[in-house]
């Protein structure tokens, strides 16, 4: 039977109708009832433009007050939600909305000249011109009701679009407050764009938790900065280079006691820059988690994050989270369950058999579980290099170039070899000059001799997707 | 669809296993790891005494850790407890065995030689002698399971058992943290039955939030306070009598800051001292539920605490909560619905038809709702003393008798009359002498003239149930 509870803005709007629900950069502040309110007279012009219970509505939108407006006006609709990365091009967008069977589009100032194929498009500003036409709002939610659609990145293949139902964004920060706990001054920064699950779900932790959410159109890492050290930001979702640039700005400063968390998501961190945080005592937590999980499944606590450095963890409650068909190396594919896991994807019955397997999410993600339960995510399945019948794992020799003080930024990708199949292949960024014989030479100090990369490769700038996350399938394009 | 979670005590087993579950009076303490392996242990005695999947297990029994581990046991074992009242008489818990279909009986020492109509009772020594029997444990919770069935202390006739399920106990401990937050150093003490709700709710947290527990077997006003000075108990639940024992207790002392919350329950509070204990800045949080709701459902948030004195708040995410046709005075039956909320009384049909009407479960209480939301508890729908045709709340009258400062206790009931229909009599235990017409003379300072007590009689000890709530049904058996 499924679980309805009361919309969640609503309560919120009735249990603490004066408590700042989101703030933003230029200092202006929203309590939730203001946010109940705004929420709903767009809910009421989005009925005046036919968006209805079950309507797929896009969102093609930077982060902004209009975009909060309108996720939660979905919610009151009872409509589902496709929210689309800005990144992508007009071909990769036609492919979602049509996939995504979307009829209205609503897209921010920037975004509204693009010749996109779909019926209707509204810039915020043509609705906030609409009249309200009176319509019954839902009040209640069922936990079961598909909510948002957000396409995966797709590293092979097409993407797929992840439905998220009430229930998957419910539990996810359930499983989220049972793993950091809820604390009375918590206010949880937001730079990921809001249509990555990042910063999806963190907004609808401010509404179930009844938190303020402070809102920024993008990672500015002045702004994150300041934001930390004035605003008492006490939790803020990171990628790692973003801990690697905050970082840089702190320089020899610290920062305040406020600041209890970075929730670190977007794939394996090198292992040195962890050790680094730590020095400085910047309370970074790994996590694990995707778009499938509704954000972090696993987190590494507080108190373990000295003795596990590199893990991600434990599988929160109430998911569970298992290796599939391990290796002689304990590695296997990384399999999860629980009530924040997609129910699938949407009309794609082939990739719903083939990833949810009676009930298990298969991730496609490589790791390990150490002898007391912690994660070790090692690679993506499909990013790892078998090379002369040996597994290589790119973050592996990834992470030891990241030991080395020239470097600022590594990619490595295997690329087919005529003798070993295949054989990785690094792509650096530098801070300063060095020899490519030089690396090669520190490297081989770490790394087994058939993990050293067969070329090294300077480039300009690393290839990554809208959350930050590094996009070994671009460096494949370059080869 | 149904959701299905880890187990949860072996969730924590894992997250955190030698983290404390339970703290005893004696410096005695049970680690996460230990409590798992102990029911786990527990589990495979009662599957060799034939207890199994749906079994309906009988607890008789004061607190005490092998009641933990036969909770826990339970459900590893995917049976049903029925836990049961140890005041009641030997006819009132044949009454329970029989209608909830209990084989199989445990109790404590103090119970085991009692005279019950059961085919099999162990005591816990007998149980613990037992062999291990090799079975597979249920280490998922299906939340639509039933786990333990309670009955309601039945104002009026017979008593209902009310089915908890997986679900209801979950969820019951997300609303509560969602309201009360969850802090790093939190621990709860427990010092009410774990045959009620409120004391096996908080076991439930326990699990739930990888929380420790202060055991207690049962309320000592010296031990808790003891408990909140030295052990930095964080939450304590309690009833009115508990919080003015306590008081009375610390005298003019203060408690540390550990103290976050005294979660009052059981009933309204007289105004009298909820002034008091906020003069003493003792944190109290008035709160309103019942067995059906698996605790509580509304609670008065600190914030609150000083601008709605007797209000229980609002009611908490994920509930919901109206007040069904309310008179004139805006008094009408509080109506409750949300997943926590109890899914029926066990083989009660005719119960269930009458209770739960569209989701909606109707507690018999009469209450209103400020114009903010706040929910006021008046009385019983049972125990309102209808007069002249005038509705008379015995909470009032009591209310009114409490801050007179001889009166240590009070209780009212309507008794028949002739005249009137109904007229309130008062039931009082002194403190310092008076007379009963002081009593009626500082009363009608306070009432109308329809309210003053017709009778007022001084009695030694006011009928309490085990969980010290006033029960006004054996008032009316005295008269």
């Amino acid at each position: 039977m499924a679980e309805i509870i009361p919309h969640w803005l609503s309560k919120q709007a009735n249990l603490s109708p004066d408590s700042t629900a989101l703030e933003l950069v230029d200092g202006g502040k929203i309590t939730f009832l203001e946010l109940q309110n705004r929420s709903m007279e767009m809910a009421r012009k989005l009925a005046g433009l036919g968006v209805k219970k079950g309507s797929h509505l896009g969102i093609l939108s930077a982060n902004n007050l209009d975009m909060v407006y309108m996720i939660h006006a979905i919610s009151y609709l009872g409509a589902v939600g496709v929210l689309l990365n800005t990144r992508l091009s007009d071909d990769e967008l036609n492919y979602q909305l049509q996939d995504a069977e979307v009829s209205i589009l609503i897209t921010d100032d920037k975004h509204s000249s693009r010749q996109l194929q779909v019926n209707q498009v509204y810039a915020y500003d043509e609705v906030n011109e609409q009249k309200e036409m009176q319509v019954t709002l839902q009040l209640e939610l069922n936990l079961e009701q598909p909510f948002t659609i957000i396409y995966t990145s797709g590293t092979t293949g097409f993407p797929k679009g992840v439905v998220h139902t009430y229930g998957n964004h419910w539990w996810s920060a359930i499983s989220s407050a049972l793993n950091l706990g809820l604390e009375k001054n918590d206010k949880w920064l937001i730079s990921l764009p809001l249509f990555h699950v990042s910063g999806l779900s963190t907004l609808m932790k401010s509404v179930i938790y009844g938190m303020p959410v402070y809102l920024m159109k993008k990672f500015d890492v002045d702004l994150v900065h300041e934001a930390i050290m004035d605003k008492k930001v006490t939790i803020v979702s990171v990628v790692t280079l973003m801990v690697q640039r905050l970082m840089d700005k702190l320089g020899s400063e610290n920062y305040p006691q406020t600041l209890r968390c970075f929730l670190l998501g977007g794939g394996p961190a090198p292992k040195v820059l962890l050790k680094q945080a730590q020095d400085k005592k910047i309370p970074v937590f790994q996590s694990y988690g995707m778009t499938e999980t509704t954000s972090q499944i696993a987190t590494l606590s507080a108190k373990d994050a000295l003795l596990k450095i590199g893990s991600a963890g434990k599988p929160l409650l109430p998911a569970e989270l298992k290796i599939n068909n391990p290796g002689e190396d304990d590695v296997g594919e990384i399999i999860v369950k629980g009530p924040m896991v997609t129910k699938g994807y949407f009309k794609n019955e082939a990739a719903n058999k083939q990833t949810i397997i009676d009930g298990w999410l298969h991730t496609g993600d490589l790791g390990y579980l150490d002898e007391a339960g912690y994660l070790y995510v090692v690679d993506r399945r499909t990013d790892l290099i078998i090379s002369g019948g040996e597994n290589i794992y790119p973050s592996e020799i990834e992470n030891a170039l990241m030991k080395i003080p020239e470097i600022k930024e590594a990619g490595v990708i295997g690329v087919a070899d005529d003798t070993w199949g295949e054989v990785p292949v690094a792509y650096v960024v530098l801070y300063e000059s060095i020899s490519k014989t030089d690396i090669l030479a520190k490297l081989s100090k770490q790394l087994a001799k058939y993990k050293l990369p067969k070329k090294i490769k300077f480039i300009d700038e690393m290839p990554r997707n809208a959350s930050n996350k590094l996009v070994r399938k671009k460096l494949k394009e370059l080869e």
